[in-house]
């Protein structure tokens, strides 16, 4: 049986769960694949600390540049994270002809560009299964077993915190402030939560799906976000599930005839639908390709382990192309077609909106004059709550498919209507 | 940009949808793959009926071992189907170093050895992505994306005949046969049923999973297989739904300290989980691994398309290993542990017991007397319907976990009552 060196970079959590999934899972793994995979080095600045997964000491290393030239080693796992020293040592490792497996999001996004071009250079493979979806095959379904498929559209629940926060909101009945201190003390949430509460960490996300999708290399910072703080309220929640919805953040990439959508948003989901079913820290992905219609991926979306399982699912995809005499066998992904980004304001979708209207005569009638002004047409419209003791109806309005600059016009119109309460708030439906 | 080279042989349903997706998504495939992915042959005893495709006349061919041994096609796609000239021709083809590509579910389950054999022998790969869940990367996920984690276990609604006529038993409330015939008038079930709705399409694919999972190749025919038709009730799903479940027919597959467990049967799941939400036509397998936890995947398991999808998924594998210069990249995986099946008598599992109780003083004591005889404990006993007219309550039970042979036990003695009308049924439960 052949035998594949792998050296990991960066003993933290992933590290020492990668570690012990090598360690552990190394006769599965051999029968799976036919190759003694070893773990040969691991390189941190630390390595007197307990990370609770025991290996022998002699593997352990300070040295990393030391673990990128071995020549026992094949394989280079970077699990160190950011974008300084992780750069340099994947551009090193990739210099050195050896793939990489990595998980850093981050790094893809910021100095993606600069990684592909040095491995297709040398001809080497870079791998970055876990940086979406954790334990869920997501990255390697679109890249090998959807290959075949147009992508029509990702909807994607890729953030565990705003899922177990939505979540808890919508069976507990909670505000969004005391969803998000519980998931902080569950230790589902940092103590700043800015990048998962405001959908950056989705976004991010959405962008490497949208790549491999698609072969493009969007501009994240240029990508409509919203997240779920200030956004999604209990009541939503509530109104939502009365007309048979549930409330999720949803990361949505489409391709219409060339117009690429990738955007995040909380959206209203079927409840009888795959994705309603996602509850918790759980992740999914539903992907309609043209020949696959749709088909979904479910799983943990973080985790030591979960991510350990998708960081050595790479290694072994790594370690059957050296055993197998290949050289690169993963191209990056690089579209020929004339491909754009859609505008934000013509992006289609169906709405929610939450009005507050004065309890008067002609104050709905004023409402839904200012959405057919702007030439969006209501599905539904329901009185929500008693008015009696602001004043205030709340008015739950459906609408059908319209321009996102259309919605954006009527509730600017709407927010100006003398009856018009509290400003309007709207999520987007997604069927 | 390489050309690889595609011979299909086969020009039926599926046969026809992959020359359209290879036709038609050509340029996709390219940018995916960085290869140009070429169909050249398709070879058919009948090449003049339409198959709804347009095909360049000059690729058609009836000369299937002329394709086969064409230098310019490098891979072969057997979509014949059955085990006759399917075998000859798979087996050809390896002889001739070519990598195949099938959806021949029984093929492999009467030849897997054979087929296998040869393969290993000239180190060529065998690629059956499509045998198992049609559009869903199923295969490729437990061989690959999972490739770190011993399987605990594999649930699979893996038959669409079936979930099509279960969903519209507990959607519409139909009897069994009014469903089938829905199904069959639908062209979602033979006119011959058997293979699906009596378990056995069900159970060839759960032995195709967990010859994957665990490396072992086992004899489908020892194999506990119960169906829907006769087993399953509308009142069954109706009580289960009351207590919180919906009925599926399951495939399980489960490891218990290398006791291997493969069965089909009709099966209650929590009505707030993943597997109850997959309705209709529409396949999924829930995998637990012990690093990724649980994951699941879900798509249309059947249809020229999806089946098409992932046929094409495992040529443009085949194509990448070509490319790259690698000879065989995919071990056939063999166990080396001790395995042994888990003796049907010995498989555990919490039950549903359907009983037909005498309305007299003493009989549900004595029913319950008989589960205790067996070790069988009860969490709930719960009586349904009026008894008033035919003098016979109809008492749904269910047990904490119990073996099969104690179960079958309590329910013979059961059947020996006195006071017992119609003969108990069971469902097994998977929480």
């Amino acid at each position: 049986m052949k035998k594949i060196g792998v050296g990991i970079l960066g003993f933290g959590t992933v590290g020492a769960g990668v570690a012990y999934g090598l360690l552990c899972n190394k006769t599965p793994l051999a029968e799976r694949t036919g190759i003694e995979i070893e773990l040969r080095k691991i390189a941190d600045l630390d390595i007197t600390s307990d990370r609770g997964v025991a290996v022998p000491k002699e593997i352990l290393a300070t040295d990393t540049m030391g673990v990128i030239n071995d020549p026992q080693i094949d394989i280079i796992v970077e699990l160190i994270g950011g974008t300084g020293i992780a750069r340099k040592f994947v551009l090193a490792a990739i210099e050195a002809g050896k793939p990489v497996v990595t998980a850093n999001k981050k790094l893809l996004a910021e100095h993606g560009a600069e990684i592909y071009d040095l491995a297709a250079k040398k001809g080497v493979d870079v791998f970055f299964g876990a940086s979406v979806g954790g334990g869920i095959p997501i990255i390697r379904a679109l890249r090998d077993g959807l290959a075949a498929n147009r992508i029509e559209a990702i909807h994607g629940i890729l953030n565990g915190t705003c899922n177990y926060i939505l979540t808890s909101m919508e069976k507990d009945g909670l505000a969004f402030d005391v969803a998000l201190a519980n998931a902080q003390k569950q230790g589902f949430a940092e103590a700043d939560p800015t990048l998962d509460v405001d959908g950056f960490d989705t976004l991010h996300k959405a962008a490497i799906l949208a790549s491999i999708a698609y072969g493009i290399n969007p501009d994240v910072k240029s990508l409509p976000v919203r997240g779920i703080r200030g956004v999604v309220e209990a009541e939503d929640i509530r109104y939502a599930a009365d007309l048979g919805y549930r409330i999720k953040l949803l990361a949505i990439v489409k391709d219409t005839d060339g117009e690429i959508e990738i955007r995040v948003a909380p959206t209203l989901v079927p409840e009888d639908g795959m994705l309603a079913s996602v509850n918790g820290v759980f992740n999914a992905a539903l992907v309609k390709g043209d020949l696959s219609d749709e088909t979904l991926y479910y799983g943990r979306g973080a985790g030591r382990m979960p991510t350990a399982s998708t960081v050595i699912g790479d290694i072994a995809d790594a370690a059957r192309a050296i055993a197998s005499g290949a050289g690169s066998r993963l191209a990056v992904p690089r579209t020929s077609r004339a491909v754009r980004m859609k505008a934000p304001g013509d992006i289609v979708s169906r709405h929610y909106v939450r009005l507050s209207l004065g309890d008067a005569a002609g104050s709905l009638a004023a409402a839904a004059g200012a959405f057919g002004n702007h030439g969006v047409s209501i599905s539904a419209a329901l009185q929500k709550g008693d008015p009696g003791k602001t004043g205030y109806a709340t008015v739950i309005v459906l609408t059908h498919l319209a321009k996102q600059a259309d919605i954006d016009a009527a509730l600017d119109e709407i927010s100006n209507l003398p009856c018009c309460g509290a400003a309007p708030r709207r999520l987007g439906i997604e069927d």
